[in-house]
């Protein structure tokens, strides 16, 4: 596959120069209505020709509009990278909606490095294929075109290349383990890299492979391909423009369907529990969370906590009673409002792989990226196409983060209909709570079946091996607050030494 | 000034429980009053009563409205953090306006830690509480409330407390080197300290110091700070409305008064090179700055460029020539454009240290921070108070890259309004760049006078020491291209060993 395309492509500088300005300025044309529509672009540059990828990153930087250029060169990981789930270095990287985002090497360099040093067998190698390929999609489904391209160049021409770099003084300290590694191996790296190129090789996500010996012909190629699939994407979302349409009208039919099945009627809200009986829990589990927070941090293993549930659910109280136990250093609390501008210009996940803590410590989301399936989906801010494949999106984000070694515990907090009207009227009362209810509130109350239907559907989808969804009666507090910290200091120390 | 305030406060459980309820309904009212107004709130806790600082941490969490905390406890630095100048972390950390933001050791911490470690003598530490004093204006005079709390705890009391950590085997994890630092220095620290919190207490930013030996006289009296803090602000912030209604008045006539004294002038446009001449000099100039370019890395050496200039004047043009002989994965190019909502919601520098550079890079500005004393002056974004003090806020930022070893240039490229003209033409006429040129190109143009002022002022009011502005004429593109390349060559070369 690899070695077919060295065949010995090369372009005249008369034709180079002929053809270059037209296509120029159809790219820019292009780079700018796909702006306007608030698509980003995202080109992956990797191959055997190192030197002919940086060589493109710089045309690239002339040819398109730099001003919504976002590139980035991946090197080796830094230690902020390292404590964090592998992706997230990719995840802060992202380009906003209406740039385009340039980056060399990437996940493609990481995965064939990490196969060839050995630190991913085969079927760790496939896994990662499929990781990559669903992680593709996903981008894609939110609106980003991949550009992905392979310049290649045979072993005798890298082999020339990297050792004219590395006996070069200053060229050398460029030339990283991976380049080596890549050489040591290259019979073993072209059948990985096909391997790769074909499971990650998608309708929506294909790769380009380019000969690259020759400088011409390899950049007239680029151009070409990035032209073409510029105008590929411009179609298509034309095409899914007037198929949306019918989609809409088909949808309104639809949303009536409610799931069958109903997890939340099967929590027991009866659950309490006497003052006294609370106050010993309380104190043995908040010193025994104390404990097994240190341990985690002296062992590196971080805990994300998730907690959704209705509004005066009691979320903020039990979150309080877990940051009260840990030294705060150790914990930060993120509540999840509506997305800010920054934050809407990206994948709806994108705000919480960024926020992922650093390695040893707590991070809780009040409220959390299930945002996209339950009031985004009842109130419409998100597609039926886009919450519908969130619940894999999610399942995704979630295994990447246990894999990490991760502890993730995520909460629901049930209370019943009149249980939550009651403390909406007691909040009226409190002084210092009464900014914490809004109209919003009110209306998601009226809203209740379709909250059901949403959270049952939420909980049946994404309780997975890898993290189950913790349904808590909060209609008694004290209850709920027990039961959570019960959940997490067991999570922890079946996971620490 | 710290032992007279040890007298052994003490507050008792009925005093504290009388007072806490109205104080902490005042506090969250005061927060979200603050919030609506766009102030942010940053609180630095920090004295030697470590133990007391954290548990204060967690009842912040309590007390304010946890949705629009943000807290950070600064450990020592990440490799990430170490690569850029001293105060990257703390500026990434920085609340957006309408937050409380709540710091825990931060540049106090590191101010004092450096000296007892012994890697600030005498004259740079109070090189340093000159920094910290003008770096909490700067933030104060952008709409900041910065609240300043040291707690403290005699010798005696803090030794106690920092035994008792260290021998229990998960406390002692939390124990850094900082801490026995300020043990073993402890009567050192005491007058550093008291140097220090008198350097950096000034009307706007005033230190709050408390007896912490107690913990419900100590909460009490943060509580009752904070409150006082809070109203303070409000009550200020209504003054200054008020004035600002007069002084903008004043403002209409002041905005005439044009500078005397005119650098532009003295450039000479006619400066220019030959094509055969230019094309020699740049592949020299450009082999010299790849080689530059690589040993900067190798040695660490990150380089900063600004770019300024009218429309049209070839900014693009001189960074591509500089972008070009450089390894892509060395230089990054960020164009400055307005700026995002995430980004207005912090200090106008914000933007510009976030993207500062690792050890080894070079990162181009196309357009800068010198946009706060241009457009934003000229088309009246930034208020003329705002302005005027940019000037010296910008010189402190340049102070502290260079400070820190980055190399800094800053050009101003400079057209007449003739050229300039030639070039709007001949854009309109090129496909692929007609969108470089905007409307907003030709109301700048009629306003040529007001930004011939602002950039005579600026230059007059920023070329220092250590960062001096470079002027060239870009009437022939090729003389500019090489003299940007010039200049920076030069700079890197004097740099490097």
């Amino acid at each position: 596959m690899l070695e077919t395309i060295a065949v010995g492509n090369e372009v005249g500088k008369d034709e180079y120069e002929e053809s270059v300005p037209a296509l120029r300025e159809e790219l820019v044309e292009l780079q700018h209505e796909l702006r306007e529509r608030g698509f980003s672009v995202l080109l992956n540059l990797v191959g055997t020709d190192t030197h002919g990828c940086e060589e493109v990153y710089d045309r690239l930087h002339e040819w398109f509009d730099a001003r919504y250029l976002a590139a980035t060169a991946f090197d080796l990981p830094s230690d902020e990278e390292r404590e964090r789930p592998l992706f997230w270095r990719y995840w802060r990287a992202l380009p906003r909606h209406g740039r385009v985002g340039v980056h060399y090497g990437a996940w493609t360099l990481g995965a064939l490095a990490a196969r060839l040093r050995g630190d991913l067998d085969d079927a760790a190698f496939t896994a990662r294929i499929d990781h990559v390929e669903r992680f593709e999609r996903m981008l894609a489904d939110d609106g980003t075109l991949l550009i992905k391209l392979w310049l290649h160049v045979p072993k005798k021409e890298f082999k020339k290349r990297l050792k004219r770099a590395s006996k070069d003084p200053l060229e050398a300290q460029f030339v990283d383990e991976r380049d080596w590694l890549m050489l040591e191996h290259y019979d073993d790296l072209v059948p990985l890299a096909e391997t790769y190129l074909r499971g990650t090789d998608t309708a929506s996500c294909p790769w380009t492979l380019i000969e690259s010996t020759d400088a011409r012909y390899r950049d007239l190629t680029v151009l070409r391909a990035l032209t073409a699939a510029l105008r590929g994407a411009l179609e298509r979302d034309d095409a899914a423009r007037r198929a949306a349409e019918v989609a809409d009208a088909e949808d309104a039919g639809a949303q009536d369907v409610v799931p069958t099945g109903d997890v939340l009627s099967g929590i027991d809200t009866t659950a309490a529990l006497e003052k006294g009986e609370y106050g010993d829990r309380l104190e043995e589990l908040q010193a025994r969370l104390h404990s097994l927070a240190a341990r985690a941090c002296a062992q590196g293993v971080s805990t994300v906590l998730a907690f959704e549930g209705w509004d005066a659910a009691g979320k903020g109280g039990a979150i309080r009673r877990i940051s009260a136990a840990v030294r705060a250093r150790l914990i930060r609390v993120v509540p999840i409002a509506a997305p800010t501008p920054e934050e809407k210009a990206h994948h709806y996940l994108w705000r919480f792989w960024r926020e992922l803590p650093r390695a040893g410590r707590m991070l809780v989301f009040d409220r959390s990226w299930y945002g996209r399936v339950l009031v985004e989906r009842v109130e419409g801010f998100a597609s039926r196409d886009e919450w519908k494949r969130a619940y894999a999106e999610i399942n995704d984000f979630e295994q990447q983060l246990v894999e990490h070694g991760i502890v993730l515990c995520k909460f629901w907090l049930e209370i019943t209909p009149d249980e939550q009207l009651r403390r909406f009227d007691a909040r009226r009362d409190t002084g210092y709570k009464r900014y914490k209810i809004t109209d919003e509130d009110l209306r998601n109350r009226a809203r209740r079946d379709d909250y059901v239907a949403a959270v049952n559907e939420m909980v049946r989808r994404t309780s997975t091996d890898v993290a189950r969804w913790e349904l808590v009666s909060s209609e008694d507090k004290r209850w709920a607050r027990v039961r959570v910290l019960e959940v997490v200091c067991d999570a922890l120390s079946a996971r620490l030494d």
